[in-house]
């Protein structure tokens, strides 16, 4: 509880009162949320287990907004929590007790579309689907599709560089951005990247997406559009085991072929989708792919010939090709509300590894031993193509002490990533959920590497502090580094 | 010539002997270039208008080997130039006469071929084109495609973030590469990402790539592999003027289409290629677009048909698309080998900058009306899908203080293309022909940030210390910081 404590301290010597007056005279009232009601409902984001209820949220409408309040947190040496929708698996927007939470939620303009360019410039707290939507009649969306995009803000996708199924052909949210504006921690503005491919200089862009709000606050974002495919749709391949549909995936992957997507889901996952979307999945397999394809029709068609003869080899039980856009829309709704699909039966933690596509097979089978072996039942829906697994481990809230072996349960899962070759997060990022576990993928030497690179921009560590890095090991770097610079004033 | 003259002081200070006594020590004699003709071999690279000859140059055959040499600048101080094949264009390894050129080119073995996973792991001086060459029996190839490709490095790809005409579609290198092994100034062994996409902690994969030798020498790359095509073809489309080609390119994306390639050449261009390569260009036209697409027969005919009708409004004097694989490897080879064809006429100057596609007309006429006030011809021929130029200014080498003004015409044609919302660098990089320039682009906060990472990375300013930032700032930069930190010892 390290660095945790060390806060709460220095917010107790502190002047709350002066805090809330200078955020007023650079914010309107109904910028500010200070009632017990309406903080109630940042308390935490999609790692619902974890509540603290912060100190103040604010709601900037502009990157002056954003910068006023950042020089308010470094005068008074506040942290502050930056938010976008608050769908963070990771717990990567829960607050501190002791922070401003920065809600970008009112940044939601759409600020200019130069399709000769095909980008988008936008504020940073437009959600995901809405880029997609402006730019959908002219041809265009934006590639990256987290589950959650209806709700999740571009901020939030640029903090957890989210993915999504459809990354398999067109990379992940760093693959997707041209460009960003950030506040700094002393609210100074910078600007990274522009509206094209390799800008000069040390490629900051690409060190702000996926840094977790720990370097900056981003306000404003150009990204990339990409054209509509003339048509998409999926087939369906049941199997009678996981290692099968495994293999499958290792084995079209391996001959070169690059499907939009390849979705994986198990028996649990294929009942609790099916009852929720009625895709008319099959019921009497243990695995099902869903695979994408896009083109014109007779592209669709030849393709997917193309994957049944290599499918052949590892017996699928089920086939069956979408014909028609319906019947891809709702195959398609079954998959994106499947974590909702499996919430409606129990609490689950979700986990969220990537691993070599060549382990798949042996990984799914090590994973339903470590579950079993905490008498938890797993279900297993994942982007199967670029080999990113999210375990879902059910448990039961209600009974004492679960939670923390569900999170044992899952540190096991995500060990066994990084033995395989993988890393402890495919698009989910670290945040409060896997900051400890950091040390399984990082010697200590790069994470002070990293910690030291999160310090020239935030010297304060006022940014997002309890996120990403091992709690006691950066508590141990902060004093190490102020005493260094102590003497330096000396 | 601040930094230059504080090194060569800080080497004379220093005993060469004991260096290459030390570096005697760990490597075989053969690995070691001390002799005047063996020297000269290195003493400039394809900026070959300065030449330097360095104080020793060194071979090594493993990473062992490179952190050993490593150690070795580190106790004495020597600055390090890491060198792969010697073709950058904008002098990124140009040596400095007090320094040891790391040069990696006995590092190429590929050192594992992973097809499930898309990937190949790769000794850092292997060839760009003997990875792909590896991988073709088995339907793959590694996208980034320079035109010094048959002898330019992995390594120098990384250095410089290298491009090639077929990036429109597939990414420049850093979306190409999945991990690096490096070697720090201080001789420790890192290593960042691995074969899977979105690594966590921060992306210190991106930084490396394009950080142009001076964070760390890599010494292994992991690769991403991508299926062959099943065919490919280019439509050639002649213009009266260059807006109008121009004009057609910006049109073509901007209505959603993504050839995997566009290039345009201009008449000079055109002549030149054609005396070379005999691929049937038409001499009549004052400009040409090369526009290629993949995918089987009919595909690649529909795309084209679809792109005449776009071209209509654009009057196209010339259309002739490429029948035969022997027709298209013709028009590609004409193209690859522009700037040697070029070079055969003239000496030249190869500017590299990127704009917005919809600035492409207006550009070119403005980098005309710069080359007629100093009476210099110019010929464009450059990868025009996704905005990156390469003006070639030529100029007569034999006149004194030609070369001056040819420098000073070629910072003017960068800073228009940072007027026009673009960049001084597309995929050459900064290296030392542009280091001063980079004050167009950044600000000075801008540039101190950037050599704060460079200083974490590597503290005593060894590695490749007279590139990218500008000389006088860096020295200053460099001073302010030594004078800190001497406070912080005492």
């Amino acid at each position: 509880m390290g660095i945790f404590s060390k806060l709460q301290e220095k917010i107790k010597s502190a002047i709350p009162r002066s805090v809330i007056r200078d955020l007023s005279e650079v914010l309107k009232s109904e910028q500010i949320v200070l009632d017990q009601a309406g903080l109630q409902a940042f308390e935490t984001d999609a790692l619902t287990a974890i509540q603290v209820l912060p100190f103040v949220v604010v709601m900037p409408e502009s990157t002056d907004d954003v910068a006023a309040i950042a020089k308010i947190s470094h005068k008074y040496d506040v942290p502050m929590v930056p938010r976008g929708a608050g769908t963070s698996l990771a717990g990567g927007a829960i607050p501190l007790s002791n922070a401003i939470v920065v809600c970008l939620s009112r940044m939601n303009k759409i600020l200019d579309i130069d399709l000769m360019n095909r980008s988008a410039k936008v504020q940073a707290g437009v959600t995901n689907l809405a880029i997609s939507a402006a730019v959908d009649r002219d041809g265009f969306f934006y590639a990256p599709d987290p589950s959650s995009q209806l709700s999740c803000t571009i901020a939030g996708n640029i903090a957890m560089n989210s993915g999504g199924a459809h990354c398999l052909k067109y990379g992940v949210t760093t693959h997707n951005i041209l460009g960003v504006k950030l506040v700094t921690a002393e609210g100074k503005i910078l600007e990274f990247g522009g509206s094209f491919l390799d800008p000069a200089g040390y490629d900051f862009l690409s060190l702000i997406v996926g840094s977790e709000g720990g370097l900056g606050i981003v306000t404003e974002a150009t990204v990339m559009l990409r054209a509509k495919p003339e048509g998409a749709r999926p087939l369906l391949l049941g199997f009678e085991s996981h290692e099968q549909a495994g293999d499958c995936v290792a084995a079209i992957i391996g001959k070169g072929y690059l499907p939009v997507a390849i979705e994986f889901m198990d028996k649990p996952a294929i009942k609790a989708c099916e009852e929720h979307a009625r895709a008319g999945y099959p019921l009497d397999v243990e695995a099902l792919l869903i695979i994408e394809f896009e083109g014109a029709d007779e592209e669709i068609d030849a393709s997917f010939q193309q994957i049944l003869r290599i499918a052949s080899e590892f017996k699928p039980v089920h086939k069956r090709i979408a014909g028609t856009a319906e019947e891809a829309e709702a195959i398609w709704l079954g998959r994106k509300s499947a974590f909702g699909a499996i919430g409606r039966i129990s609490e689950y933690l979700c986990m969220d590894g990537v691993i070599p596509l060549s382990k798949l097979s042996h990984v799914l089978s090590k994973i339903t031993e470590i579950c079993n072996s905490y008498k938890f039942q797993v279900s297993n829906i994942f982007h199967a193509g670029d080999g990113n697994l999210h375990p879902l481990i059910l448990y039961d809230a209600n009974r004492t002490g679960e939670f923390q072996r569900v999170e044992k349960c899952g540190a096991e899962i995500l060990e066994l990533c990084v033995m395989a070759g993988g890393c402890i997060t495919g698009e989910h990022g670290v945040g409060l959920e896997k900051r400890d576990l950091m040390s399984l993928q990082f010697s200590e030497t790069d994470l002070i590497n990293q910690m030291r690179v999160k310090l020239l921009f935030d010297p304060n560590w006022v940014l997002n502090p309890d996120k990403v890095f091992p709690l006691e090991l950066a508590e141990t770097f902060r004093r190490d580094e102020s005493s260094s610079s102590d003497g330096e004033t000396a």
